[in-house]
């Protein structure tokens, strides 16, 4: 396949941050164009991206004829598509686990701390900012406090969530991690998380993949 | 592989519903273990149980050696362990284009919805039973909105979400709108989901795996 790889992406969407991550891990060429949520009322709203992702929320991954949402259908898409630099463990059991681990987090925390869902708290349940805060933190910690206790009953202890190598899971674990940054959550009890994304963030793929290092960072 | 396979499940739960279609699909044997979300404060908060689920939700399979929480994890590793009666397409676009619809539901509106953070909108924010609706349809209309739309889209119209047969984001979809029925949303402008819905529960195998037919339904 030698069509272009396009990512819309948001510096600061961890979701999007997730894709970046597979992207550079598996060292793939890709153009990024950039979609602001909160300039213009938000261009993720714009009839023609509407077009390209259902549901109008960023990543949304173009390859050829295909254009797909979903940050984990994306990422596994790529890791199906380009076989090279594997993100997912080879055994059947190895992969379930690598995707409940990815799932802990894309499912039961971050859809509840978006964008859309604190707006919705505060406009139309009139949530304080300290009710809001109050969610968002019991939700990463609920969810990050899982994750820990899943890292801690691995059968044999690895550098990164699943393997020698950084794999989905660690392309959804840092992304939460620094969002939970952001929002002041306690991290320091997470010390099998902690390790885990110390090591990530040493990485210079990991690196070109950050929020901070996007062309369309403010 | 002669283990038995094990879930526990709640018949009311949207997520256990995923996995008991998926293992009547492919025509699985395998035991129920039923946990009661209310009765005892909510026996999946067990220590026994949360030694076999750290996210302490249903489901959870067990197979052999392997305890594996999240439906779609869950579901992916049937179909990878028993490939007859495959549940993902098999190409990696079509595989993609499948989970993204099931992660659709998976990750954007179930988790929304569910008991637990339906909870905290009542008993931490002070919702009103209205309030408590009202959010319960706004995400799962915005959800099932981009799956319509999303359905609409697919270059060959098929009985099921993405094929002649039904397979994983199918797995996802009835359960999604069995609760939608439950909170009185309005569905009947859905008419691509409504369709694949009542070829769904035509069938014998789902019939096995809805809430109604559980040894533990009430």
């Amino acid at each position: 396949m030698e069509q272009k790889l396009i990512l819309y992406s948001y510096w600061r969407s961890s979701a999007s941050f997730r894709v970046r991550m597979a992207l550079e891990l598996k060292k793939l060429d890709f153009e990024i164009r950039p979609v602001h949520l909160l300039r213009d009322g938000g261009q993720q709203f714009a009839p023609d991206y509407q077009k390209l992702n259902a549901q109008q929320l960023v990543p949304t991954l173009v390859h050829g004829d295909l254009v797909l949402g979903q940050s984990l259908a994306i990422i596994e898409y790529l890791d199906e598509a380009f076989p090279h630099t594997p993100l997912l463990p080879e055994s059947a059991a190895g992969r379930a686990w690598a995707r409940m681990l990815a799932q802990v987090i894309a499912c039961d925390v971050h859809p509840l701390n978006n964008l859309r869902v604190l707006g919705y708290l505060v406009e139309e349940l009139g949530a304080s900012e300290s009710d809001r805060l109050a969610w968002y933190r019991r939700w990463s910690d609920r969810g990050l406090a899982s994750v820990e206790r899943l890292l801690r009953q691995r059968r044999r202890q690895t550098p990164f969530c699943h393997g020698e190598e950084p794999g989905l899971a660690d392309c959804c674990l840092l992304p939460q991690v620094y969002n939970a940054r952001r929002f002041d959550c306690r991290l320091e009890k997470f010390e099998c998380i902690l390790g885990i994304c110390a090591r990530l963030e040493a990485l210079k793929p990991v690196q070109a993949a950050a929020p901070e290092n996007q062309a369309d960072a403010e």
